[in-house]
């Protein structure tokens, strides 16, 4: 089940990829700079687009590399542009999508550190539903949220992505 | 890791109930009623919060349900107010909770009907990244921006809920 949800979340960066489609043809159609889509947030204190979409990344990435046994690379946060955006997206997916299934393996039991919690680990069983899950799918909802909300036409569907649906 | 993920989507559902409660005493603060809140949604063709929560529910009860090979039970959407919310929250947490571990022995195999999908089937090791993860995560963001974007008082933090550290 590892591989099967983080494969799941390398769709959703997927996913996200056809967002920034529809982002930029709202903003062409209504005349304004995508930009400012980009750095749209929901409230004042709470973070714009750019680092929701570093954030999901980052934590695909994590999820990926701590849980087969791998330190992730290192993606600096200094995209400012959707073209940087799309690239930051498609290195995260090609980083996850060269994790083979078998490298998983005992990812239940690996013993991973967090950055805010020194002296302390979380085990790969606890560390894949509270920390990957939670935080991949928060910042993606956030992320369609600001676009949603600034009225670019997405829909539940286009967050959800293809289903395996296979005839009863 | 059916058994891990249903778990931490339950507490999830905990989580969703301090976020009510911080929705209860910003509604006090700022002397408005807190139904205000529970009708608000991000944009005019998205649903309000009170779906959210249903909606985040039922997904969390199907996935108990199904993967376990019961017929998770019926609720109906007639919530209007907090506490009514409040009691959709608590009987789901209940009904997830009465799942044990070993009933989703063979969770990856089951075949599960969805009611839009006539004719077809998803394997349960589908239908919980691409169903369950997605859908409970997508409602409880979808429920948790709109408070924040009213003003809210809660956080990251109030999202994810308990982290498991142990010792390194």
């Amino acid at each position: 089940m590892y591989y099967q949800v983080i494969s799941q979340c390398t769709q959703s960066l997927k996913n996200l990829e056809g967002w920034l489609d529809r982002a930029q043809q709202h903003a062409a159609a209504k005349k304004f700079d995508v930009g400012v889509l980009l750095a749209s947030r929901l409230a004042p204190d709470m973070k714009d687009f750019i680092y929701q979409v570093q954030s999901a990344c980052d934590y695909v990435k994590a999820g990926a590399g701590w849980l087969s046994g791998q330190k992730p690379p290192k993606h600096e946060d200094n995209e400012r542009t959707i073209h940087e955006l799309r690239d930051r997206i498609r290195k995260t997916i090609a980083f996850a999508e060269s994790v083979k299934e078998e490298q998983y393996a005992g990812a239940g039991e690996r013993k991973i550190s967090l950055p805010w919690a020194p002296g302390k680990v979380i085990r790969g069983e606890d560390y894949l539903p509270q920390m990957i899950i939670q935080n991949v799918y928060f910042h993606l909802a956030m992320a369609y949220a600001i676009l949603r909300h600034n009225g670019v036409e997405i829909g539940k569907m286009d967050f959800l992505g293809p289903t395996s649906l296979v005839d009863a």
